[in-house]
């Protein structure tokens, strides 16, 4: 488990990112949701083969209380039987500063915290308050930081909340330059329910570049529940976005309303990134076929667009269309 | 049935349209792709609730020869049936002079032809060659021109072909520049099976205008296959096209993929709008209570994630967030 500095990020002449980082939250956020307990053993398979499919970039597990999420109550397990090819990162959700020395003592070697731009959530799922939630997060990077460990950010609810409905800008810039100046690397914008459009995207987007967030500290974290997923990675594209977050096979469901659809599927998002002739590292099929995998072992059918179809056509490697000029 | 001029296009200081044409096609290109056979008095209720939430653009049938396509075999009774309110259209697919003279015997008003980019798909489902389905199509919009009946052209497998792979622009605009110089209102330039991602949607569409089509006459039709249809929304919207075709609850499978998801749905196309501050016209809530309710019927489950989300919350007043600014 190395600590890779990130490669040069270039501009290509339309405005895009020549290359963008996936990072790939499927056995985190995605299985956190799911309610069939899935093996250590499984998970730790579902991350050998994400590493295999050219994943550098996976989100591991969370060192949360074993009682708040008992689908991640085996952290230290998945950790324990990881695969982490040279170059890759396995980062773990840390809720707190015992969460950091658990995930430390684990061998883990960057953490994620989250914080809240709306109190409900905070209330309900942080068991703080939106500040308490902030002060908690930052006493956690200051801690990572001492010892050499990078952290990630995540700011839920920045888009819209169950409960409270639409969000403000205020709020969620100063729940983002609050972790970039503890010394966060990267803050993921997290729309947890998925009612982002891509005018919205854009516009707190800027809101952050405005409060002084840099365009490589900015990644987007979203949730396909109303289908707008990849119009908003679009729009961020547009901006200079060049990390997404995704769960393999569209892993994770909506707490919020059961039966709808969960997190923006890895496959979905690599088919569009490729198509715009943008790297990723990834190789689509052994996404596709990761997906399939794990949806026989679980029973379930699998939520990725692309793996339905790739299942549909007998996973013959299909690739999206990058340029066409002959008739 | 009337055939009312469009309403005047404005273009906003963002450069999207600020009204856009959903063209419903879940009656006619929904249907047609499903196994189960649908009575013509739920088709005729189908359609008057799309009229209901606000539609008035639907393709409501198609008067293709009966042992062609079994379920659009009942097109009289269906347009017999039909209750169009003031303004609204009603239009009928016709593949030749034969279902052009059946429409207007049973009362249609307005009608679309089908080409095809490749030899393949014209083969395969046309009957003819490339040409051949272009020269037969000409022969309609002729004749229902003469006769005062506006005809909407599809360009089929424009973006991707299961046959032949990539398809080439000049063979697009072929066809594209052929209906429309025939006399064709407006071109949907069909993205049959899903592949397209948004760099390739803008260069056809720019392709379209540079062989003479204006930006009026372009409308984009595509399946969600590959989940890419927003993102090609997206980027069709800041070239200023603003008409797009979509089904209600995603009806429609892909018929060379079982399994994969089928047509754009119009509830995640319009949320998708509406977050945009675009205007339809259409009742969200509306259209996903009939997605919901057709699937009861059908005993499947509704494909649009919009519905998923609204039929899993109740089915309360949703809407996508446009504009936020206090914290």
């Amino acid at each position: 488990m190395s600590d890779a500095l990130p490669a040069p990020r270039v501009v290509r002449e339309d405005g895009l990112p020549s290359r963008v980082t996936v990072f790939e939250v499927g056995p985190r956020d995605g299985l956190q949701a799911e309610t069939d307990i899935i093996p250590a053993p499984i998970k730790a398979q579902l991350c050998r083969r994400l590493y295999a499919a050219g994943s550098r970039d996976v989100e591991v597990t969370s060192f949360v209380p074993p009682t708040w999420i008992p689908q991640l109550a085996d952290a230290e397990q998945v950790v324990g039987a990881l695969e982490v090819p040279d170059g890759a990162r396995a980062v773990a959700l840390v809720p707190n500063l015992r969460g950091l020395q658990r995930a430390v003592d684990a061998g883990i070697r960057e953490v994620s915290v989250v914080v809240s731009a709306t109190e409900s959530f905070a209330a309900a799922n942080l068991n703080t308050s939106r500040a308490g939630a902030i002060d908690r997060a930052v006493e956690v990077i200051e801690a990572a930081t001492a010892q050499g460990i990078p952290v990630r950010g995540y700011v839920s609810m920045a888009f819209g909340d169950p409960w409270e409905g639409a969000v403000g800008y205020d709020a969620v810039t100063t729940a983002a330059v609050a972790l970039h100046e503890a010394g966060a690397r990267t803050i993921a914008l997290s729309d947890t329910i998925g009612v982002a459009t891509p005018g919205h995207t854009a516009a707190i987007i800027e809101e952050a570049f405005e409060a002084g967030i840099p365009v490589e500290g900015v990644a987007l974290h979203l949730h396909d529940t109303y289908g707008q997923s990849l119009a908003n990675v679009h729009a961020a594209l547009q901006l200079g976005v060049a990390e997404f977050d995704a769960s393999v096979g569209g892993l994770g469901r909506c707490p919020y309303a059961k039966g709808a659809t969960g997190n923006l599927a890895t496959e979905d998002l690599v088919w569009m990134l490729h198509g715009l002739g943008i790297e990723t590292g990834l190789d689509l099929e052994a996404l596709a076929a990761t997906t399939v995998w794990l949806s026989r072992l679980r029973n379930v059918r699998p939520a990725s667009n692309v793996a339905r179809a790739f299942a549909a056509a007998g996973l013959d490697a299909i690739e999206p269309v990058q340029e066409v000029t002959t008739a």
